[in-house]
């Protein structure tokens, strides 16, 4: 929690225009319906007008229609509130400060190279050459395998693994739980038994990545794997060996992503979508939530192929008939010959 | 394993009518098929009773219908079976006892409050202003972040991570890889580049919740995500920001939640099923497994919705049509028109 | 990065019959795109000939039929292609050697048996009567709890968790973060709340498994849960307690498997797939990804369950009709009367 901003101070720092009192005194943000004295809030839906009007919150960010409905409240109104409010938050909820320095119970190889700024985390290990930029903090129990580079400013959370030789760019957050480098899972079959095959490439993971809990991004087996800039990934997600994710793709949680797929950029996959190996999906596609998605997609648009919820016992009685939509289909068929023939026949 | 109970011994914890030998010494459960002696078995569904008489087990907890067809077997018959076999469970394999103690390899801030009795493991690291209640234990290498707050005789699994000023109550088990508190997914599209929107509320967890491995559970991004009492979550589920979960209920794993959705109590849901955000889920809701709801649920109910099973080669048939049931239902209607012109037209 | 080997030293490893110049040095492999002078390539299908011909490798692994296409490339020709290249990238790039010895921040119950010549890392935890064999490796914040029995020559990455009485076989590779003998998702329903069922059965995996980051199995109830030999699970797979996988089966990414379901030997389980509680699936199955397997299968095969892709428009107008596919087929059975009667009728 900050000391506090006014309106005006954040003003001077957000662009926008004051509307109401801007000396009044803000500590921190908070939801229309749970903010009290002291709270910023946030409106973009004129729909959610008068829940706005009815908040305790102290000021709001929004945008001009909304505010000239909120009259009496103090606002700041800008184009874009959503981006203003994102910053807002950054203001008045700052980081605590990074407080440089390697925890003594952490275990660096002495060929790391650690710029002088970075924070080590209890219990955390460092292998072999490992690179970590400065500004950079290294949580608790991480384990950074010989070779991982790791650029400036980067944040990893506890508990995450970077396999050997994977490399980050700058700015990227990776959340606890998070696994970079894993062998990707390829055997070659011989008289019914795999062998393995031995993943020799790394993972590439560009600048202003974020990567959730729980997320585990295979290394290549001959090439890399790549996430370029800007790519967001949320919790559970499953990169395979050899996808490449193109640049501000965001992929939501719990979708899986087979070998050598590519994604292009400025992609959405909603939660749960799956993606079979070897597709070239182009730049601007949005895959519904829970969709699997087979075959290359070379036009940008929404897709989706998701059964619609029923009460149980309507499913049970149309998805039945799923399985037989082939002989309907010959039935409705049948019946347009006949049909046809019967018509010919009249008069 | 125990030093072993008598029949008798269990009946004065768990109540019921002993039918045949009471004397006999129980030192450990099993199942029906590999029981042997010594081993209490369990059996409720009258399907098995056949499996039950064959069974090596010496005593058997059941229903009153069942022990009538297995008379001769020592029994001890209760009006709830299973309930009294999770007791019976818990008597003769009672968990090893807590070693209260903070290990000397953890690391745990002067300011962290820790009761007398708590058991502390190897490489652990507690924050600063950390509260473990009496009688928890913290696993190897858990990392609880500054200001969370455990209550009493919680369990913590290796490996799990509590995030920053994130509260659990009393009796609450994490599995190993358990992550509570990660940022949610929050980002505002700046042209073309996402900007992060820093996810200041919490997860606030109520009394007797267990969660599974590789759950994740998201810190809310303004309020706090929020599951309450009873709670239980299976393995590799993940709740989003500002989720609610109502007491009671049960997810099986695999299972996502989207953001800001609300669960009611009692609900259950099924393995892999999928919760788009900004939904209400009503009380006493079952949700299959495998299904997607994309819209709110507001009566109790099972709900369903995917595709059946079908050998490849008929699935490759009838999944095509899908695409064309709309052509399908074209045709349908035309030829609806057209029989009742022809019978119109007809003497 | 291997010194190198010349082809004729592969081929005397390998087998097989040189074509071209024996002699040239290789120091590793990469993809037929981008290899470079002293790489080592890989063809297999007859479509990529005319890639191979044009790739910098300086020499490839490749079947009698593309290498009569491709002279001049001085080729190694073997049977088994996929197989031959496995083996050179395990010879070209050969592990790290294991260093043996124990981390001094490691914490080694003294009643643990290690054999001499393994290697346990940084921050690992080993707990009373645990066995490592020989050849073993321990990755750093490894957590084995009391009674574990890992194999010889086994490798666990850092951050792996194997609780209590777990055992493995030889040649076992648990990737990060792996959960072996989690509790299974075990509760009795007793007047609206869930009572826990201790799950006093282990997890028991065979020789040659190897198992990817992120993936739980959970513990057997009463009886164990057991992964035979040579099974390979991809990463974030779920396997529930008492499930049994049979012999050199192959689960890709995402994959959930619910309680006590066995599945049988040199099956293949597609990404995504969810398997429900109880059920048989028989030897040689293979799952598409994301199918729902609901039922029992009793004869090879591949079966599928997943709803085709389509345009989101597309999409909306057929996917509402599956929820009148009852309708629609009750409209086409009165069609079938009514035309009968018709005809019936005409003259």
């Amino acid at each position: 929690m900050s000391q506090g901003l006014t309106l005006t101070e954040l003003q001077a720092n957000l662009g926008g225009v004051i509307r109401g009192d801007g000396t009044v005194s803000l500590t921190g943000v908070a939801s229309l319906e749970n903010a009290g004295p002291g709270q910023l809030g946030f409106v973009m839906d004129p729909k959610l007008t008068e829940v706005a009007r009815n908040s305790a919150a102290t000021a709001l960010i929004t945008s001009p229609v909304i505010a000239d409905a909120l009259s009496g409240k103090a606002c700041l109104v800008v184009d874009k509130p959503h981006v203003a409010f994102a910053q807002a938050v950054a203001l008045l909820h700052p980081e605590p400060r990074i407080v440089p320095g390697i925890h003594p119970t952490a275990v660096v190889h002495p060929s790391a190279h650690i710029a002088p700024d970075v924070h080590i985390g209890p219990h955390a290990s460092i292998g072999a050459g490992v690179r970590v930029g400065a500004g950079s903090r290294i949580g608790a129990n991480c384990v950074l395998c010989d070779g991982v580079a790791i650029g400036c400013d980067c944040r990893l959370y506890p508990q995450v693994t970077v396999y050997a030789g994977c490399t980050l760019g700058d700015r990227v957050i990776l959340h606890s739980g998070c696994v970079v480098g894993s062998d990707g899972f390829g055997y070659a079959l011989d008289e019914g038994r795999w062998l393995k095959v031995p993943q020799v490439g790394v993972v590439r993971i560009g600048n202003d990545v974020e990567v959730g809990s729980h997320t585990a991004i295979d290394r290549g087996a001959l090439d890399d794997t790549v996430i370029e800039d800007g790519v967001k990934l949320d919790n559970l997600i499953q990169i395979a060996h050899n996808v490449r994710i193109g640049a501000n793709t965001a992929i939501a949680a719990c979708v899986g992503i087979a070998g050598s797929t590519r994604i292009g950029r400025d992609c959405r996959l909603g939660g749960a979508a799956m993606i079979s190996g070897h597709l070239e999906i182009t730049d601007g596609v949005t895959v519904s939530g829970g969709s699997l998605v087979a075959g290359d997609i070379r036009e940008p648009g929404t897709y989706t192929s998701v059964l619609p919820l029923m009460p149980h016992g309507e499913w049970r009685r149309n998805a039945a008939l799923i399985r037989h939509l082939d002989e309907m289909h010959k039935r409705l068929k049948t019946l347009e010959k006949r049909l046809s023939e019967s018509e010919r026949t009249d008069p």
